[in-house]
């Protein structure tokens, strides 16, 4: 990595605790994922960005801040990236996903608090994400207890704008959820001085839209068996998307699909033809947790499919582009985030409906429900889901856990487990 | 008590495991209630009610039903108990504040959900709670994740309506809550049959007041020092304002609060002038939930007020009865109800403003700041909370719990130390 240091400081960041993060990510990405073998080429550029994750990413985003545009943070996938595009502000997804930050956190949150959430305010008060540093302005939303009250928090120490998201999806909370992104518009017209425009919008839904598009690419790849990318390298495609330059990202996405492509039609993949395809559903895994994929790749099984906001809720369904107007295209834009399948809904059967059509698409042997610890509504839902799997015969184990290491053995065990199920119905031996 | 065990049966109970709770409850109540020196005579009736808590009057709700009336039950202080009687039909509260009840929802909740939901499912998929067996419908509500979530699961035991309360307090929130009482007013009209009509809501608003206005009457005396009436006995008027007989509890409550006003002329008290004088703030506390009540009043001070669901947000501030039309009375009620400030909102400053508004009123020395384990937006708020209290110089604690009593002595303890802050700065010696 160059020398950034001014940078950071500049951005009034923590430098002697971020050079204790800078030392630990690099030996943790060598281990999960430069100790991968068969990865495809294109996966370099994913590499790169990582290496470059607090570098040049961040020196960018200044670059964008210097032309007088603003940065925009966000945390969850209901937040409309169009609208702040539109306004010519770069949006980043701040998805805290590292242990590192959970002791900050926990300085002002209570333990029992979701490590997402608690990770979040601690990267801020700790000072060493310069995502949070670099952005003029984060929105948060109401999506669960733990979130909602975080806001009022993190709004001590900088600006935030709080999306009111429904907890239901009938055409009243529909109305509610447009007026919210009318009001998140107005919010971010005022910040950036701009105005929002039919044509700037229209533009930036097609944008969004291809970039959707580019990642359900990516995962239609996992759809063939063998398996050409790994669990693994397709999540952190994923997480990469929330805060990459959305162009470069595209480009060099297909190009990985290119590759992954011709991989197909060779039959070449990553994992031996057969090998247990487990999909994972539940909540969000920000950079740097990768803790769920590592054991179950390192056990005999490949994550074929991710049915969390890290997924395919981030990408499936694209925003409809006949919008005539600036109220139709909210109205569209509300019917494509309201269509996304969270906990936080009640009913939320629509989720139950995607787990098993994606069962189906991706070919999946067995399924890990996996929980971040404290998640109150993924937690509940379990049961309805786990009733759902047992009736169609699809094996399913719930785990709960946090960014620690701790628990990592009993994990794997417990994963192992499942697999050696899908083993013996599959009739492969280990 | 008398014998309704062919009552019980014929609610469908499982009267063996209902014996079990039958069995330890009026031992219980003895310990906490019935050793209390200097009772007011009034208490009386309410000893009689909790021994008869899950006989007279289920039996009394059974004859309400021949009649061919529906018994409703709900959770949450936001329920508009007035529409309820306006349809003729009538409201209990079903707060499961017991740990009896945890163990069978846990069966179907996760372990890390608050208790008070655990036990209200584990109430209702165990049969011993004759008042869920009463109910035609229960309202539930999006408060709290674990309630929100947990609705879906009582949905497939029994007719659940939930309303959905919004995050925030805006003017488009209010719309949309008045919206959510004509909704619950629509399924209560096709579920007894009746229609609301603007007299009625009208009689019933005015009922609900003077509700109310009672237990503000002895929340008022409660102020005096010597504080003629224990938290406990004034925590359990409260408790049973949820489900007893409107009329019937506002005579013996006012026959009560007769007696304490004399008390009171004479300097007469249940502990000594000028002993410590607590304020619990925080989640609600259901039958038989009397734990740190019995904690405080067991360590040399008395609790004088609760700023909680079973405390003054229940009755405080009365609503508007000069609406002209039902449109009008849906308004005041919406008023009335959004007014109560539960941290499942966000902001929640009105919360702190009514905290140090109590603190002047009841001549509070210190805070016992009371979260039900895993209840993510009280626990969140008492940083917020804290701060303000400090800013005043008032002593506060956070204490965390359940319904077991393994932490009881751990509570004592702070508890006690808490008490020494008050008497060194009030300068009594112990």
């Amino acid at each position: 990595m160059a020398d950034y240091r001014k940078m950071w400081e500049e951005l009034d960041m923590d430098l002697q605790k971020h050079d204790g993060l800078c030392e630990v990510l690099p030996m943790f990405y060598e281990d999960v994922y430069l100790s991968q073998e068969n990865r495809p080429e294109g996966m370099n550029y994913f590499n790169f960005v990582i290496a470059e994750v607090h570098g040049l990413r961040i020196k960018e985003l200044q670059d964008v801040k210097e032309e007088g545009r603003k940065v925009i943070g966000s945390f969850c996938v209901y937040v409309p990236d169009e609208v702040t595009l539109a306004l010519d502000a770069v949006p980043v997804g701040i998805c805290s996903g590292s242990q590192f930050w959970v002791p900050d956190g926990e300085k002002l949150l209570p333990r029992n608090t979701c490590p997402l959430v608690k990770a979040s305010i601690g990267a801020k008060i700790s000072k060493t994400c310069p995502y949070f540093q670099s952005c003029d302005m984060v929105v948060g939303e109401t999506t669960c207890d733990g979130k909602k009250k975080a806001w009022e928090i993190l709004g001590d120490y900088m600006d935030v704008h709080v999306m009111d998201l429904p907890q239901m999806k009938r055409e009243k909370d529909k109305v509610h959820w447009i007026d919210e992104i009318n009001t998140y518009k107005s919010v971010l017209e005022e910040k950036t001085g701009k105005s929002l425009t039919y044509e700037n919008l229209k533009e930036k839904i097609n944008l969004v839209n291809q970039k959707r598009k580019v990642l359900k690419r990516l995962y239609d790849l996992r759809k063939c068996d063998p398996v050409p990318i790994s669990g693994k390298d397709a999540l952190l495609v994923s997480q990469i998307a929330f805060y990459d330059d959305i162009d470069r990202f595209m480009e060099m996405t297909n190009k990985l699909c290119d590759e992954l492509e011709e991989r197909a039609k060779k039959e070449e993949g990553v994992f031996e033809k057969g090998a247990p395809r487990i999909m994972i559903t539940g909540t969000p895994m920000s950079i740097p947790n990768w803790k769920m994929h590592h054991i179950v790749e390192t056990s005999g099984a490949v994550v074929v499919c991710e049915e969390t906001c890290t997924g395919t809720r981030y990408f499936e369904n694209p925003v409809k582009e006949d919008g005539q107007n600036i109220n139709e295209q909210f109205k569209n834009l509300a019917d494509r985030y309201l269509g996304i399948n969270c906990a936080c809904f009640t009913p939320n059967e629509g989720r139950i409906e995607d787990i098993l059509r994606y069962i189906e698409e991706y070919k999946v042997d067995a399924v890990i429900y996996n929980s971040l610890q404290f998640c109150n509504t993924y937690a509940i839902e379990y049961k309805k889901v786990e009733a759902a799997l047992k009736e169609k015969g699809v094996p399913v184990i719930m785990i709960e856990t946090d960014y620690s290491e701790e628990d990592t053995g009993q994990i794997k065990t417990r994963v192992e487990a499942l697999i050696e199920i899908v083993k013996d119905k599959k009739g492969v031996t280990a």
